[in-house]
């Protein structure tokens, strides 16, 4: 691979505006550039011609032909470098090597626990890095940038981790600075669900303006779309929805508040729920993975509910029904066009779905709801690496 | 008054930029406008020349003299014209008419019912306006725009009201062509929480991106400003918090919910336990006033607390207390710098106020709060005449 061109920094306010249209677009034609660009013909078509000179773009001439017009399809130049996109999550991490155009080259998965701390995760993240990279014989110089999304509140001006609650010990501590230090290259940091949402903004090609994606897995977060930007909030804390209460004489949740929806609704809430149900002998299905396993996972619940256990299903249901109720009073707020649900457990099938959709349609008023679309984030278990990577591309055409 | 130019819709872009940052900070000199709108010096003074030239601006010199310079400080021409700003409660209506720069020159109130519709009331919002024109021997002409704040929920592009909860035969009616009919103006229409967000706004010049106004009244509702504009959600419908449910146990709402906020807390729910308690010989004060009208407002609620009433204490405290339990769901969602509240009874005293922020910062996360301010909205009263005629000056230069 050639010397990668590292002047991002250096380019013109039209080049970066055409240049950040593409990354939303994806493969776009000319004219679909001039549509979002506003720029005339001709200023685009100059350019265009500046940006493929300095070897950020390429006109691959795919994949569509339309009429009898040659067919055009602008794309960021394939040998412009790669992007690594990290997505850490409570209970492991993926590391993915991507094209400037967000396609995955390689994905690789590790199963860390975040508490173990930076001390012993960044090591391992880096490593899977490079080797990541060796696979596909690769240098650290083609890396054009680097985006992690992390499961904590961080402070996106800055990188730092403030006050992470599933995160002990990371407070602080820099990922920017550890992985800017390992491979020279940019690294930006944000929260899994601002990585999610960015994902998704990426695959509906910025269609959407006002959306949520929710998460939920150990912890239950939100990511904001507003006026076609990910909103942070006024420190950064925003979509920190895990705590949001759904019941005043719920139970005593680690905040030390009644009745938040995370501890009742999240995954180790449902694993509980489980382990109790199976214990008094409610659920003989449960009972014989718990024998065989001495524990369960929420997949094991998901799958018991599929053979038709109703404790696993009642179980399920009941956690529907809860993120519901805090989506109602989201809704009933922010009158988002779409609420995209993403993390493990999205994938529990239709019955999950269906409970949260029962509680928003049932506790939100009918203005908001009217042409409301509740679904499952299209890009599944990718979207953490795709987000992290579109992070880094978008914010080095940007900078 | 002479002729009033009606060419805001053949500016040139840049004086339209400068029109609204002027507008966004009153009273301005040069340096502050070289600054917010990012012009070069000369480009702002030949802008500005063009502006005073066609006889928007004027330069009054006023009011500060810094240092040895000439001092200067432009706004919009007086002789310009007036707007119109009306606000509408549930019980009443407000009519102003103001400068240009957002100085009311005339104030008038009048009680009357919304639900008695718009048959009859708006003959009587247009007498209003023809009277205080007459007042300030205006003639009609003189209208720039007029800006109209309304307790329901609206589309604001087609300026139709769409299901109104409080407002029964307003559905579908067009409040923007009767007074567009009745002025030959141009007439905007919003939701009374937003107009109160941008008369915040525009109080704090535009020095906060991300913050709430809520509103205590009948209903409750929430203005939300998101990255310095209006936020009004994917149909309108934003900000309806009314129905936010903090009890799932609490009282049947007329939304068919059960423990919206708006049936525990808000004013119609204050005086309904303020009649309750008083009925069970549990406030000798409250039954005095009681004897004496036949009836209780929530101004009588609000005295009979600062006489010491333990029972009117109490009601207020518990409205404070579960405002501020949904206030806390919305700073963990929204993460805001400011949350100010509106409406009369955010003039219930210290008291209420306290309640809010003790239930706000018990139930929200650490970062939310770090720099939460909540506070009074600071126009009060006024706060809606002025919103509206803002509203109605920012489409026209916009426009």
């Amino acid at each position: 691979m050639k010397t990668i061109p590292q002047n991002w920094a250096e380019l013109e306010p039209a080049e970066k505006t055409t240049l950040e249209k593409l990354f939303w677009l994806g493969y776009a034609a000319r004219h679909k550039l001039i549509e979002t660009t506003q720029f005339s013909k001709s200023k685009l078509n100059s350019v265009v011609a500046a940006l493929i000179d300095q070897g950020f773009l390429e006109d691959r001439g795919l994949p569509f032909q339309t009429g009898g017009r040659k067919a055009e399809s602008l794309c960021f130049k394939q040998d412009l470098g790669v992007v690594v996109g990290v997505y850490m999550g409570a209970t492991g991490f993926d590391v993915a090597i991507l094209t400037p155009n967000l396609e995955i080259l390689a994905l690789q998965t590790q199963v860390a626990a975040i508490r173990l701390g930076p001390g012993v995760l960044m090591p391992q993240v880096k490593a899977m890095i490079e080797a990541t990279l060796q696979h596909l014989h690769l240098n650290p110089t083609a890396i054009i940038a680097i985006g992690v999304g992390i499961p904590g509140p961080i402070e996106f001006a800055s990188g730092l981790l403030v006050d992470p609650p599933i995160m002990p010990g990371w407070e602080g501590f820099s990922i920017r600075e550890y992985l800017n230090q390992a491979f020279a290259r940019q690294v930006f940091v944000d929260n899994e669900v601002n990585v999610l949402a960015l994902a998704q903004q990426w695959h509906e090609q910025k269609n959407q303006k006002n959306f949520l994606v929710v998460k939920i897995g150990t912890g239950i977060g939100c990511g904001i779309v507003c006026n076609d930007e990910i909103y942070r909030g006024s420190s950064g804390a925003a979509g920190d929805v895990g705590h949001i209460c759904v019941d005043p004489n719920g139970p005593l949740c680690h905040c030390g508040n009644y009745g938040c929806v995370e501890a009742m609704a999240a995954r180790p809430a449902i694993i509980q729920q489980a382990l109790e149900a199976t214990r008094a002998g409610k659920s003989p299905l449960l009972n014989r993975i718990l024998e065989q396993k001495s524990e369960l996972s929420s997949e094991d619940i998901v799958q018991a509910s599929r053979e038709g256990d109703a404790v696993a299903t009642g179980i399920i249901q009941r956690s529907g029904l809860l993120v519901g109720q805090m989506l109602a009073m989201l809704v009933n707020f922010y009158n988002p066009s779409h609420i995209f649900i993403a993390g493990r457990f999205a994938h529990a099938g239709p019955l999950f779905l269906a409970a949260i959709r029962q509680s928003v349609y049932q506790r939100s008023l009918a203005l908001s709801t009217r042409h409301l679309e509740i679904r499952i984030a299209d890009l599944g278990r990718q979207g953490g690496v795709i987000g992290a990577a579109g992070l880094a591309m978008l914010e080095t055409i940007r900078s």
